[in-house]
């Protein structure tokens, strides 16, 4: 605490992220990166990155990455926004959006840095509770609102709701803006991209992160109605006109580009995701059914945080939340086979379960 | 105007920074980019970076790129926070001590994306008229405030205030945060980092983009207290975990530790600075002296407006600004000595100046 602070930063409860640890002996498996390197497109763009240019300003607009994106996803240019990883593109939004009078609606369960940012701009929220089965139901987010959000599929839990239920949301609620959160979409789930074009207040946002392998280049994006995405656009020119680096701009553009390699990588953590979860419940888990590259499971009669040490003790980093109404369930991120297969064998050695 | 947008968005009035022209036979005085590619330690680290460790997120705190600017400049690791570009540790840096009750105090003519910062964050905001040569008076900054930024030396002016001058300064002004905005420092003036021990109130700001050739890259960085840096980090990790990708930390280190070539290019830089200004003075500008790179000049009899097209005829931008106060000047990046040899030439070759 300093008295040279602004009010409101005295109040903040920043986000923590996964530990990103310094050794490399370990078996990372907490904080959903995905096991395969970027597509060679990507090392051959790097590689041959021409360094003098650095010295200038990259497209503050980005505009070659943005014309890629509208390609891929049949949008136009102006339909898209990006920034400096989803985070990024998430905070802007509920700068840009959801300073409502009324309340932001978003899941009890979900990713939990939408309260971090409902802090730092002084927005007030309800959490919905899940069901039971852990599924969120957008059937009972019908309270007025200044906004709603949520994660399809949905952070920890892995779960995913159908565009039919997410269209259903969007018929009913026409006066604020939807988020879908999609940064685990491509391992499973339906993008809510197919509903931009009928829906203005749809926002849908992804990441590279994830399924295409470039968490370390952080780059985000979104997609909705222009008038959505020039709302992003007038926070971002408020904040920082560069926020994607050149070499950022570049490597996506180039993961964007590689389908076959991008397709293949996703298909094998779908495969990977199958064994590991039917190895998990012959061991006693109960794992929720997944549609991302982690998966949410607790085990019948071992506690998480237990489990979680015991891994650890191990050289096996996974997830772990306090929360009680899931400090029994552990997040594990799918890695390559071998990678499943020594997690596997290694709780299989745990006393408990041998 | 979309109905979906928060208030205070539709009141915003966007930074629109320098034009990056996609063509590329311009000579590009125009948005202060150093005409020296980045050091050959850039090109070797990149040119060699394992690509697979892309998939991992980056280091959220910068580790390595922190320690090597506390070695550099004789700090704590815990009095260095690096961001996106010196934009967002600006950004961060208003959100986090400047939203006070009592109004901030800056120079009426300085960089102009603080009053954005201001609009962006609703902050109240003072304007100090520079003197009549252009300088900022310090002991001109005497009422209450909530604080207090300028930038040494200053932009688009280029002129430069004492060590001695700021330090006055913060003797009389204790109880607010006094940013100094050092992006241009290494080109010819006192760095206020002297000053961090001795005033826990006092915030360095600088950048890797003009004097290190990295401005594709967005490395800036703040250096003060531990008490401001946590405050930083604050809303930092309420904003976005991961801020500077993976490239983005390795390239800054090894420009950084390549002191020799940075010595270098600052040296020719002040060098053809010198040239420029005896060049232009012979043709009848006044140039206001300059401690960056670049120079800001009026000719005595032709307007600001009409030199800044006659030049961009002739392939060179530079930049001008339309308010009243300087809208007779230009602001010229000082480019290599060949660069600015063309240019020299060409305003020989204008209709009132053969």
């Amino acid at each position: 605490m300093s008295k040279f602070w602004s009010a409101a930063i005295r109040d903040l409860t920043p986000y923590v992220p996964g530990e990103q640890p310094k050794v490399t002996n370990l078996i990372k498996l907490n904080t959903n990166e995905n096991p395969f390197p970027p597509s060679p497109a990507v090392e051959h763009a790097l590689h041959h990155y021409d360094t003098a240019r650095l010295t200038l300003y990259p497209d503050p607009d980005s505009t070659e990455l943005k014309e890629a994106l509208a390609n891929y996803y049949g949008v136009e240019r102006a339909q898209v926004f990006v920034g400096n990883g989803s985070d990024e593109v998430l905070a802007h939004a509920f700068m840009a959006f959801f300073r409502q009078e009324k309340p932001l609606l978003m899941p009890s369960i979900t990713y939990s840095f939408y309260d971090v940012y409902c802090n730092l701009y002084q927005i007030d929220y309800q959490h919905i509770p899940l069901e039971d089965d852990f599924s969120v139901a957008l059937t009972n987010y019908t309270t007025e609102n200044g906004g709603i959000i949520f994660a399809n599929p949905n952070a920890p839990t892995g779960r995913s709701l159908s565009l039919d239920e997410i269209e259903a949301l969007l018929q009913r609620n026409t006066e604020s803006v939807v988020i879908v959160d999609e940064a685990y979409v491509d391992f499973g789930a339906q993008s809510a991209v197919a509903l931009v074009d009928k829906y203005p207040n749809v926002l849908v946002i992804q990441t590279f992160s994830k399924s295409r392998s470039l968490a370390g280049m952080r780059v985000g994006f979104a997609i909705g109605h222009t008038e959505l995405i020039d709302g992003l656009e007038r926070v971002k020119n408020s904040f920082n006109s560069y926020p994607l680096d050149a070499l950022a701009q570049k490597t996506a553009v180039a993961a964007l580009q590689d389908q076959s390699y991008f397709e293949q990588s996703v298909a094998q953590i779908i495969t990977t995701r199958q064994w590991t979860t039917e190895q998990l419940s012959e061991l006693g888990f109960k794992v929720i059914p997944s549609a991302t590259n982690f998966v949410f499971a607790e085990h019948r009669f071992i506690e998480g945080a237990e489990l979680m040490g015991y891994l650890r003790t191990n050289n096996i980093l996974v997830r772990h939340f306090s929360r009680p109404e899931i400090d029994n369930f552990l997040r594990i991120t799918i890695g390559t086979q071998e990678q499943m297969e020594a997690l596997v064998a290694c709780l299989k050695q745990h006393p408990d379960l041998g």
